[in-house]
């Protein structure tokens, strides 16, 4: 029984990967670099991108909103006046913690790939199942906000070692929490040894000069070899 | 295809409620009541637990401690020298990000059920899964920490449907938060109308003992009629 249970977790994995290379292969064709970007409930994605997709000159940004019900993201990233696709993982089981390729080769049409040249997948937010699943991106990169405690690595460790990116968000309040940032960083190399971090503030928008160049160099970098 | 989907479904979680049910049984012939305490990862619920296991006089108290890896939280409890036991979902696929009912059964037999009044069920740090599944507990509990944004019971809402008492933890940060409270009822209310609510700090103790009390009152409430 835990035999066949493993062989269908495979299998589901391997369909998904599957999609996931057909997504990033219209990615590249298309010219755009893709980013998963993951995180708990509530640790600033949104918040983030709000300060993020409109302050990245000569950058065409495009959003792909995850979210269990409702269009809140979307309309607030709409308000930036650029292209988001919302994707509501509501109607579905198992699926409708994270995003998987399926549903994102699903909502891919909705989106002007030919007029962009960085698209953000902003996950459900969860900090297990969206590890799991490879939806056609180029990088991953997860928020960890510092109010959910330094312990978090540990608990979360496929995720923290998915990601090639740990932004490190909510910093203004690290004067007001019982938050060791020494220890959290233990933690963090302890389950992803050396992975880039930077210590950011969506809302004060310390360090995002820092997150807006890593995109832009991505972006370039992927151009280069085209 | 989508309906044999619905259909897959529904047979998970009517086995899930079978086995949710005989789990009941096992609390109520033992006359433990269960409370299963659901948040997003960082929330606050063992800290709350730390505050609240060793300070319920008269009431003999166990801990179910749900994680996906790692014996932190369960360390932090034992340290109160109550009885638990640690639950890691790490092994599986599906079930990583929450617990389930046969998890649970799995679990009853290494804590003393006789020897108790109150179980907590401290499950995974998800805001999506874990309200999709009973393990046989009396009444749900969610953690709602007000670092995490006003908006998560319009983006969660069956996390905030499923449970019958919401603790809004880390009040002590208000003053440091653009977070509109009025706004949060507002939302709550929107999918949980009259949901009871607590405004706890788990940090300074604010709130405490009328979650205290609460709980007290359940474990007594249930003893009356057997």
């Amino acid at each position: 029984m835990h035999k066949t249970k493993i062989s269908v977790v495979e299998g589901v994995l391997d369909a998904n990967d599957t999609i996931a290379a057909v997504n990033r292969a219209d990615l590249d064709r298309a010219g755009v670099v893709a980013v998963n970007l993951m995180s708990a409930p509530g640790a600033g994605k949104t918040s983030l991108l709000e300060r993020t997709v409109g302050a990245l000159p000569g950058m065409r940004v495009g959003v792909l909103e995850g979210d269990v019900q409702g269009t809140a993201d979307a309309d607030r990233l709409a308000a930036l006046h650029v292209p988001v696709a919302q994707l509501n993982t509501d109607p579905g089981f198992g699926g409708e913690c994270h995003l998987d390729a399926n549903m994102v080769r699903s909502a891919l049409p909705s989106l002007p790939l030919e007029e962009l040249d960085l698209l953000v997948i902003e996950n459900v937010g969860n900090l297990v199942c969206p590890a799991e699943f490879r939806v056609g991106e180029h990088v991953r990169v997860m928020v960890s906000a510092v109010t959910e405690g330094e312990d978090k690595p540990l608990k979360y460790p496929l995720m923290f070692r998915a990601c090639e990116l740990v932004l490190i968000n909510k910093i203004d309040l690290l004067e007001h929490l019982d938050f060791d940032l020494d220890h959290f960083m233990h933690h963090l190399d302890a389950v992803h040894p050396g992975v880039e971090r930077m210590l950011v503030s969506a809302r004060t928008g310390a360090g995002l000069d820092a997150w807006r160049d890593w995109l832009a160099a991505r972006v370039t970098r992927t151009e280069v070899p085209t």
